[in-house]
C-alpha cells in the first residue's frame, strides 16, 4: 500500500516536471540562426541549367515542397551518398543509375521533395521512386536512367507520390535558368536559412563558374556524403574525372562536419558539370586549370558545409576543432570526432564555460594513442594545457572572455606524429532539445 | 559599414538569446531524480569491513567529501578501471598495485574523495596519490601496496591533497562497521540519490552476503569499468578467481549502460571479498556455490548499474534497448550502442514521441550488417515496423500512450543471426543541458 502511494507520488512528480518542461520550452527557436550569413549570396547563372519549384502538398498545404533541376544534354553527373544501411529508396536508385556509363547525349534531371524521406517504406518506396522519376522522364523526353531523385523529411511514412506526379507538368512548364535561389529555399526542412556558395575562375579560354546549394540542420554527422547538396558548374569535365574529384574533396569538407553525430538515411550530394563554359574541357586534374578548378570547388563545398553547421539545430556557436600531431590519420580523425560529438564538450561551449577538462576526457575516450605529457590544448591562441598539466600561464578570466565569442577554435596537439584533422561542429543547447523532442507533431 | 552594423545586430541578437537561455534555464534540476528507487536499501553488514567519512573541504566547505573503506586482513581485492587514455593518476596507481600478487595477510583500504578528479594533473597527480595513500598506510599500519584511492570531480585542477592527509587521522579513528550507507552518500557528486544494492545466498555451510554502493550520473558510457563502484562480500574467494569473475560480469552490466556516450577519466569498480562468512571458500565458479555467487553478484552489479542510469543527468525515462537477431556479437553491440547514444532517439523519448524512424536511422548509421526487409522494431509489445515497412497494425494512439510510461523497452530484431545485446540508457532533456552548461561554476 505504502509502496503504491509512493509510486503514485513519483508519477505525479514526473508529470509535473514534464508539464513544466513543456510550458518552459524556451528559448523559442529563432526564426533565423544567429550564426547565419548576412544574406543569400548572388550565385552566378550556370549555362545549361534550369530550376522550378512547386507546392505539391506533401506534408503541409501551400508550402513549396518539390523542386526540379534540369540539365541540358552533354552534362556530366557525379554523386556521393549516405552509407547508412537503411538508406532511402531514392538513394539506392541514384546509386544504381550512376554506376552505369553515362549517356551524355541526353539531358538529365534531379527532382527533390521535402516533407517525406521515403525511407524504410518497403517495396513501395521503390515504386514511389519509379512513379516520380518515370513521370519526369516522360514529361521531359529523357531516358529514365538520367532522372535522379531525392526525398527528405519524416522516415517511415509512405510517400504520397501521386501528389508529386501531379505537379510534374507544372514544374516542367515553369523552368527558370536563374531559379537557383528559389530552389535553395524549396529544399529546406528544419533549416532556418537557405544555403548557397559560388566561385568563378579563369579557365583555358573562358570563365568557369561554380554554384552550389545545400540543406541540412540536424541528423548531420560525418563519414557520409552528407545532407542534400547540389553543386553545378559550367566546366566541361568527363563524368569519371568529375566523380573522382568529388569523392576526394568530400572527405575534408562535408564529411568533416557534425551537428549531432546522427547520420541521415537520405543524404545526397550531386555535382553536375554542364560544359556550357567557353573554357577548354578539363582533362587532367594535375594541370593548371584542373588544380584551379579543384581549389574553387573545394572552397564552394567547404562554405556550404560550414553553412550547414551554422544552421545546426539550436546552435549558438560555430566551433572549429583542429587536431594535429596524431600518430596516424585514423587517430587524428578519432580525436577530432570524439571532441566534436561529445555532449559534455558541446554543452560546456553552450554555457561559455572554459571546461578544458572535458577536452582531455574526449581525447581519452577516443581510442586514439595519446600521451598525457605530450598533449597541448589551445582555445584560440590561448594555451590552456600542456605537458600533462594546466598551462602555467593559464588565466581563467582571459579564457572565459574568449568563450563568449560566437566562433571558437579548439586546437589539440597530440605531440606524437604528423597526422592532422580539422572538423566543424556547433554547441548543444536547449534549442536542440526543443526542436527534436517534438519534431513529428 | 553596412556589414559592420549587421554584424553588431547579429551579436546583440545572440546575446539576447543567451540571456533568455540563462533566465529560462528551467526546469530546475529536481532534488531527487523522478526515476529514483523509493529508498536506500537496508544493506547487510559484511564482516571484516568498516567505513568512515569526513568533510575535508576539497571544493566546498562543510560537505562530506572523503570516505575511507577499510578491510581486515585475509581479504581478496579485484578491480576494473576506465580504459581512457587520459585516465587519472589514482587509476594508474590502482592498476599497478592490483597487477602484483596480493599479500592477503595484510589488511587493505580504499580512500575516495569527491570534488576533484586528480586527472590531467601531470607529475603532481602521482605525488598527490602517494601523499594520500602513504598517509593512510602509515596511520593504519598497512603496506602501501594495499592502499587504493579514487578521486572524482573536476578534471585538470591540482588536488589539494594536504586537506585529505589532514583528515586521515579522523577517518581512521571514526570507523564504523555499519557505515556503508553513509559512504554511499559521501561519494556522490552530481548524483541525486545514493545507490546501493545487496544479495544474500546460502553458501556451503553458511550465509554469503554481498553489498555494493555506486556513484555516477553523467560522463557515463559503456566499454569501461565504470564510475565509482564498491562491492563487498563476506565470501571467501581467491583474488585471481574474484578478478576473473568481475571482469566477466562487467560486460553485460556496467559496460551495458550509457547516459551521454562520454567516458570518465576516473571510473573504478572495486570488488572486495573479506572471507568473514562461515561458508566454505569458493574455489570453482562452476560449482553449485560458485554459480549461486556468480548469479547473486551479477544481480547486485546490474541493480547498481541501473540505478546509475536512473540518476542520469536530467533523466525522466529509463530505457532498455534490446537488440536480437544480429549477425555477430560486435554487430549487436554496434546497433544497441547507436540507438542508446543517439541524441535524436533520446530527445524523441524525452518528448514522448513515438518517432521510430529515428530507430531506423540509428540502425542504419551503426555500421552493422542490416537488411531493411528483415528488421522488426517494437516499443514494448507493440510491433511498430516489420518487413521494411510500418507494421500494418500500427496504431499511433496506442504507441503514443506507451511512450508516456517512465520505463520503456525498445526492441530491435535484425533477423539475420543469433547475436543479442541489451543496453540501458535514459532520455536527453533540458535538465542535461542545465546541469552541464554550467558545471564548473
Amino acid at each position: 500500500m505504502a509502496k503504491d502511494v509512493k509510486k503514485k507520488k513519483g508519477k505525479a512528480k514526473l508529470k509535473a516536471i514534464r508539464t513544466e518542461m513543456k510550458a518552459a520550452s524556451v528559448p523559442k527557436k529563432p526564426h533565423v540562426s544567429p550564426l547565419a550569413p548576412e544574406a543569400f549570396p548572388d550565385l552566378p547563372v550556370i549555362g545549361g541549367l534550369s530550376f522550378a519549384s512547386a507546392a505539391a502538398g506533401i506534408k503541409y498545404a501551400g508550402r513549396t515542397d518539390v523542386t526540379l533541376m534540369s540539365v541540358a544534354p552533354g552534362a556530366s553527373v557525379a554523386g556521393v551518398f549516405t552509407r547508412s544501411a537503411t538508406r532511402a529508396a531514392c538513394i539506392l536508385d541514384n546509386q544504381a543509375k550512376l554506376r552505369g556509363a553515362q549517356d551524355a547525349s541526353a539531358g538529365a534531371a534531379i527532382i527533390v521533395n521535402s516533407g517525406n524521406a521515403n525511407a524504410f517504406t518497403g517495396a513501395r518506396g521503390l515504386e514511389s521512386v519509379r512513379a516520380v522519376t518515370g513521370a519526369v522522364a516522360e514529361a521531359m523526353g529523357l531516358p529514365e536512367t538520367r532522372v535522379f531523385s531525392c526525398s527528405t523529411g519524416v522516415i517511415g511514412e509512405p510517400l504520397p507520390h501521386d501528389k508529386i506526379v501531379r505537379a510534374v507538368d507544372k514544374l516542367v512548364g515553369g523552368q527558370d535558368g536563374a531559379g537557383i535561389a528559389a530552389a535553395a529555399k524549396a529544399i529546406m526542412t528544419t533549416d532556418t536559412f537557405p544555403k548557397g556558395a559560388s566561385a568563378e575562375i579563369a579557365g583555358d579560354g573562358g570563365q568557369v563558374r561554380i554554384a552550389g546549394i545545400a540543406k541540412g540542420s540536424g541528423m548531420v554527422a560525418p563519414d557520409l556524403a552528407t545532407m542534400l547538396v547540389y553543386i553545378f558548374t559550367d566546366a566541361a569535365i568527363a563524368p569519371d574525372l568529375l566523380q573522382r574529384l568529388l569523392s576526394k574533396l568530400v572527405g575534408d569538407t562535408f564529411n568533416a562536419i557534425t551537428v549531432d553525430s546522427d547520420t541521415s538515411t537520405s543524404d545526397a550530394l550531386f555535382l553536375v558539370a554542364t560544359g556550357a563554359s567557353d573554357a577548354a574541357p578539363i582533362t587532367d586534374l594535375r594541370s593548371k586549370a584542373g588544380r584551379a578548378f579543384n581549389d574553387a570547388l573545394r572552397g564552394v563545398m567547404m562554405e556550404l558545409a560550414h553553412q550547414v553547421v551554422r544552421d545546426g539545430e539550436g546552435a549558438t556557436k560555430f566551433v572549429e576543432v583542429r587536431v594535429t600531431g596524431a600518430a596516424s590519420a585514423a587517430d587524428a580523425r578519432r580525436v577530432a570526432s570524439a571532441i566534436a560529438n561529445s555532449p559534455l564538450v558541446k554543452t560546456a561551449i553552450a554555457g561559455e564555460d572554459a571546461n578544458w577538462g572535458r577536452i582531455v576526457m574526449a581525447v581519452g575516450k577516443s581510442g586514439a594513442k595519446a600521451d598525457r605529457d605530450r598533449l597541448t590544448i589551445r582555445f584560440g591562441d590561448i594555451v590552456v594545457a600542456e605537458k600533462g598539466w594546466r598551462s602555467p600561464g593559464y588565466d581563467e578570466a582571459v579564457t572565459s572572455a574568449y568563450m563568449k565569442r560566437d566562433e571558437l577554435i579548439i586546437a589539440v596537439d597530440l605531440g606524437l606524429g604528423k597526422a592532422a584533422r580539422t572538423m566543424w561542429t556547433c554547441d548543444l543547447t536547449h534549442g536542440y532539445i526543443d526542436i527534436n523532442a517534438d519534431y513529428r507533431s
